[in-house]
């Protein structure tokens, strides 16, 4: 199960849909040249292509498992870390006064994806890494950077996000971990916490939890919430690692994928902690390591789907059966290459909105302009539903493409599908960001929304002349999707926003497909017009039901009882 | 995780949507009175909930596995055999002549449907019997039917279906099997079959493979094939098991799901076998299994769909989770609850639609109108890839209901999910089913499809007065799918057909859900009435965008490379 790094897709996206060029422009980008830029994706790749792709397989067939107390994770699992340590992927972005390269967050963003694809099981690592480092960047004391930020940068330690319990999940201001002031301006964290992604490893010298708990007296909800960093090794008056802090791994889940990763139950015992932002502040702290997160598990789904979609393409080239024109491989076959095509559209279009998004981030931090942010807030909601859904949903039909042989794991295809199945629950389910979309997101009165459905109108306009038919497809499912945002912002109950909210976020993110599709043909050449000319006259009209559906509201649905949906 | 069958909504459907009395009013199945079908709904039902269901779990954690040789099944697949054996439901529908109780299908369907949700792995070795014994009533010699077919009806003995070699799948024509005449009527078989489902088993007292081969100077393709049976022990004078077949399972597959349930290669050196049906007519007799099991497969999609939709139900009533009215269970979020009910509205379709299909089988075993055959030739695919699709979808949207917990295994959730990913694979895969349907099914120029239409137009219009918006959305989509299959029907270049073959399929079982719920409605509670309007107002207009598709051709999709498919 060989995999390739797509970036002859990424240098056409940055290049000529995603407006990188804007981003390389700034200041503070600067130093991302097209050569800068060249490097970063020959090498990511070529790490991914040789030496954590073949990882994948053996991290499905030798879970991460407690070994006395100790997590022991799959052979080859620590290699596969050093080189992306060694490679510096883990703090490309971070700032390079702690060891970082302090490159655009839309590399990383690249990087990430390539490494979901190549071992989904490792990658998810380094990707709580960087949510940690952004976290401790904009919130910690400089005491705390100083210790944590370089060895995490380094990749010398690693770091985890604390946020569930068993009565909190997508809740969680229901959260009852403690937190009580030692008296030396360190605290004593007690509580269980489960679902930890990568709670104890093998390859790093330590590892560094970040922890939401409750101060004594502290409001009940999310409003009394604090961030605590709490390590497995207490560093020493070096920052080296010295004693053993009072938590511990309690055991590990049986899960229906990614059992390379160890995702465990941790008990802190009166574990020692410090600080990180104000006292009661901790969830501002956790949505910058969240909405990192959210990008980034949208690239896992992205990754996974592109890993499924080689290999299936392989399987198609291969694989002969029946009366076939051309080749004779089943490739050949309409429903196959429909299939196929179906795939790839998918994916190229949610890489591209998943781009547009980490553009979108490095022009916020390089231009401080509030509309880029608005524009990065509104679409990382749609980059972690739509790239993970585009996971699943390619991955099945990876599967489908193999036949028999899809549901046999020695093939490999099954892997995917199961792997890749948290990525639509896990930062926040799918269902919680398209809430978010409806709600959070359409509090400016839905600007950034119009503001993004105007630039699909005039990509649309711009194509008007060399492709009317596709152009005026995208123009009319813009408009559409326009009238259902006001009706959205119209309703002043929320919950006429949130019946509809899971089919309003996979419509924008039709729309927005239509949008870099149509851009990418405008651009570049007869295979892209091809792959649009598919996705917009075969893939976008889905937007039609959806947008029906939207603008349903919630009475009907909430008339529906337990019993209506009991057919005993 | 209990099972409760879904009785109510069987009553409901035969009572009220699918006309069962028109069947049970034939002298052929006079048999099936209200008492009839209701002691079989209860104790089916019984069965399922009680023995069945505890199964399920068992069967996943303990796999089928070769022990020197010899298939172990899982703890307490034999005693759940027996229940379903001793119960009679394996040859419920067979023919009273040699041990079967000659009951219409769809009292067949329903209980395949319930033991499906209670134990797929289990459930899929007498449906194969099922299979087999409705081939040798059509083609076997009287000789063979006397031998094998009261010992399959009574479940002594077990039947398999052995087509597919490695590189012999969807193209079945390519097997290379051979059968070369012994001289006394009997022939010797060589070959090796794969995925052989229950090809071995540790408790019955036989198992009994009809397996396709090719005689000596046999044409290629499929017109050279035959059907033999290959008994694993052969019966002696009297019918009792007796000496040794030269035939073995060689390995058993490690799958994503279906753990209960062995999946084999099987070797046949020289193993001696009985021709069944005429030579070189093998594929007709074939075909009546695999018709048999096609309707069967989509059973057990809609089964474990709905296992799944209760697990998720209950699981919805109990977890509290955020600001929720009513009972703070997470039932009470609009999204939940529009997943709850897509599920249900799915499945309430699917169901309805396969039990049409059963029905129309049933009256055309009794009247012989050819038109009663056409429809059931014509629900078939529908019924096994829509009732498969919604298995994956529903079990897919019960884990995300789960959250968190719907990734780690203990929790059941996952299971459903991996075991039911086969049935949109086997039998014909779904694209397959799509091609059968678009192309054979529509050689009578649309008839088939049109007159289901007309029952759909028949339906919204009998409800304009009481249900005037849900009726003109149903009237509508059937008008709009009219024009579509009078469009497909128009096309004589079948790969403008086969390129729409899935979506149009999807779209006919989009409509005719549309059918059967607006009948519900106007025959039921408003209960039926809610969930109708859910599905046709939110559901329903899918058909729109898929329809969209369906009229697009062959042409753009024949000329995507596989250049354009590759990222890299």
């Amino acid at each position: 199960m060989p995999y390739r790094a797509p970036i002859r897709d990424f240098r056409f996206l940055l290049d000529h849909v995603v407006g990188f060029a804007e981003v390389a422009g700034t200041d503070r980008f600067a130093d991302a040249t097209p050569d800068m830029t060249g490097a970063i994706l020959t090498e990511a790749g070529k790490m991914c292509a040789d030496i954590l792709a073949p990882l994948n397989q053996i991290g499905d067939k030798n879970p991460a498992h407690l070994d006395n107390g100790i997590v022991r994770t799959p052979p080859g699992f620590p290699d596969g870390y050093r080189a992306i340590a060694t490679g510096g992927w883990i703090g490309m972005s971070a700032a390079t006064e702690h060891g970082g390269m302090g490159l655009p967050m839309t590399l990383t963003t690249i990087v990430n994806e390539m490494m979901s694809g190549a071992c989904l099981a490792l990658q998810l690592n380094p990707l709580m890494t960087q949510g940690q480092i952004e976290a401790l960047e904009h919130h910690a004391s400089d005491a705390i950077k100083s210790v944590y930020l370089p060895k995490l940068i380094s990749g010398e330690w690693c770091g985890t996000m604390n946020l569930t319990e068993p009565q909190a999940g997508s809740d969680v201001g229901a959260l009852r971990t403690k937190a009580e002031p030692n008296g030396d301006g360190t605290y004593a964290i007690t509580g269980q916490k489960i679902y930890i992604s990568w709670a104890d490893n093998d390859f790093t010298a330590n590892v560094c939890h970040l922890v939401l708990a409750r101060l004594p007296g502290a409001n009940p909800g999310t409003k009394g919430i604090s961030l605590f960093m709490v390590p497995k090794l207490i560093p020493d008056a070096d920052g080296n690692p010295g004693r053993k802090n009072d938590l511990r791994v309690v055991s590990l889940e049986h899960k229906m994928g990614l059992h390379g990763s160890p995702t465990a139950v941790m008990e802190y015992a009166g574990a020692t902690g410090w600080l990180v932002g104000p006292e009661h502040g901790g969830m501002a702290a956790m949505f910058t390591m969240m909405n990192n997160a959210r990008l980034g598990v949208g690239m896992q789904g992205i990754g996974t789907a592109e890993r499924a979609l080689q290999h299936a393409l392989a399987y198609a080239q291969d694989r002969k059966q029946g009366r076939a024109d051309g080749t004779g491989a089943i490739i050949e076959h309409a429903d196959v290459r429909r299939m196929l095509t179906t795939m790839r559209a998918d994916i190229y279009a949610a890489r591209a909105i998943a781009l547009m998004n980490a553009v979108a981030i490095d022009m916020a931090t390089a231009t401080h302009d509030p509309a880029w942010t608005a524009r990065a807030a509104f679409l990382t909601p749609i980059t972690k539903a739509f790239g993970t859904d585009v996971g699943v949903e390619a991955t099945n039909t990876g599967v489908q493409i193999h036949g028999g042989m899809g549901f046999i794991e020695e093939t490999g295809a099954a892997q995917f599908v199961r792997d890749v199945r948290v990525s639509t629950i896990y930062e926040g389910t799918n269902g919680i960001q398209a809430m978010d979309l409806v709600a959070r997101k359409l509090m400016d009165g839905g600007d950034a929304a119009f503001r993004l459905l105007d630039d699909v109108v005039r990509g649309a306009e711009a194509a008007k002349a060399t492709h009317p038919d596709l152009a005026h497809a995208v123009w009319e499912a813009a408009e559409t999707l326009r009238e259902a945002t006001e009706w959205l912002v119209g309703r002043p109950d929320l919950n006429d926003r949130f019946a509809g909210a899971v089919p309003y976020l996979r419509a924008f993110a039709r729309v927005l497909g239509g949008h870099v599709h149509l851009a990418s043909a405008m651009a570049g050449d007869t295979g892209h017009l091809r792959l649009a000319t598919f996705y917009i006259k075969r893939m976008l009209p889905e937007y039609l039901g959806l947008l029906i559906h939207v603008r349903e509201g919630a009475a009907d649905l909430a008339a529906i009882t337990a019993d209506d949906l009991a057919a005993a």
